[in-house]
């Protein structure tokens, strides 16, 4: 941020009275802005046995296949960001309820993201525009490889999991910094837009699988 | 939001190019301005069979007891928000550890408040700038026409009914916008600010807790 919200001025980080860190502050008017992480919010959605999945049309990772999620907008709550998402990207329509199933703390991308579980009311989809294709896979056809983001692999691993195991639980966990990888490729920055899952690059750790 | 933060210029309201809701645009350039809701974070902090609670020093709700939030900061999980508020508002110590409990949906305020369970490893206390006292409460002593947030008193009866049945489970619900109310004082505007929950100036919906 280089200028202020509400009269135009440079910004200048300091400290605010008060406060106990650094902040962007107006130089005239002296209003602080503040700066809070973003929460994703997606859906595990399911017809029968199969889960859907969207492949994006959009970067970062176009192309990758995902869980429907982008960020939570004002006006709703995480769940009904969800269903929404799921509505947007994929021309799906749920039973309306949602169950939460996993809270993933990004803190490098300053995110974090939710993830629910729902019920499909029909098979049929229809691709948004953020969206290359939407498709129901079974288990055995998941594209494994080409998942675009680790919270979204995270969140299916449990998911199927717990469906194995009879039972669904609530999992919490969250995504290393991109420094402390010691193989793969450098992650891309992560960029901050609605409607789209920032890119976390980074790696989940050791999953938190918690019973409620 | 009235200029923009990248160049200083006026902005104005419009639905950007493949959105779908209003945005603050700015009018040189055409940076998109998303706001997003944003996470309050707290814990139950317990010592033996006591609950800690922290008497507010600041509005909204100044003299009211809360459980230890503020705003998530970037950089931390929601966790270790908890943690950070529960050391800045009492001055007390955990052992670390912070399960999830209870995620409650704010629409109207654009807040979601999360509320962790957590062991205090001492009963020292020490009060912070944002609180006339902090103590701890044995059950039968909780100041429950006292309680600052709607998502406060939700939070620390879910998790009396779940000791008394000894088992904690994952809580969700929302609180209902003031308009639904048919009693009771006007609400407060919800403010925004860091370090501080934002007066959600409603009421919570039928609790809906569920096993995880």
């Amino acid at each position: 941020m280089k200028y202020c919200t509400n009269c135009g001025s440079p910004t200048e980080t300091r400290i605010p009275d008060g406060d106990n860190r650094p902040r962007q502050v107006c130089t005239r008017c002296h209003t602080v802005h503040y700066v809070n992480p973003r929460i994703v919010t997606g859906a595990v959605c399911v017809w029968e046995d199969r889960i859907l999945l969207c492949r994006r049309a959009i970067e970062p990772r176009h192309g990758k296949w995902t869980l429907p999620a982008g960020f939570m907008e004002t006006g709703e709550t995480i769940a009904e960001g969800a269903l929404r998402e799921t509505g947007e990207e994929a021309g799906a329509r749920t039973d309306g309820n949602a169950e939460l199933f996993a809270v993933i703390d990004v803190p490098h991308a300053e995110q974090v993201h939710v993830f629910y579980r729902a019920q499909l009311a029909t098979p049929e989809l229809a691709p948004g525009e953020e969206s290359l294709d939407a498709r129901l896979f079974a288990e055995a056809d998941i594209p494994w490889d080409q998942i675009a983001f680790s919270t979204v692999e995270a969140t299916l691993r449990w998911f199927l999991a717990d469906r194995r195991a009879g039972r669904f639980i609530m999992h919490t966990g969250r995504i290393t910094p991109p420094a402390t990888r010691t193989t793969g490729p450098s992650p891309a920055p992560a960029t901050h837009y609605a409607g789209d899952l920032a890119d976390e690059g980074g790696q989940p750790a050791a999953s938190a699988a918690r019973p409620g």
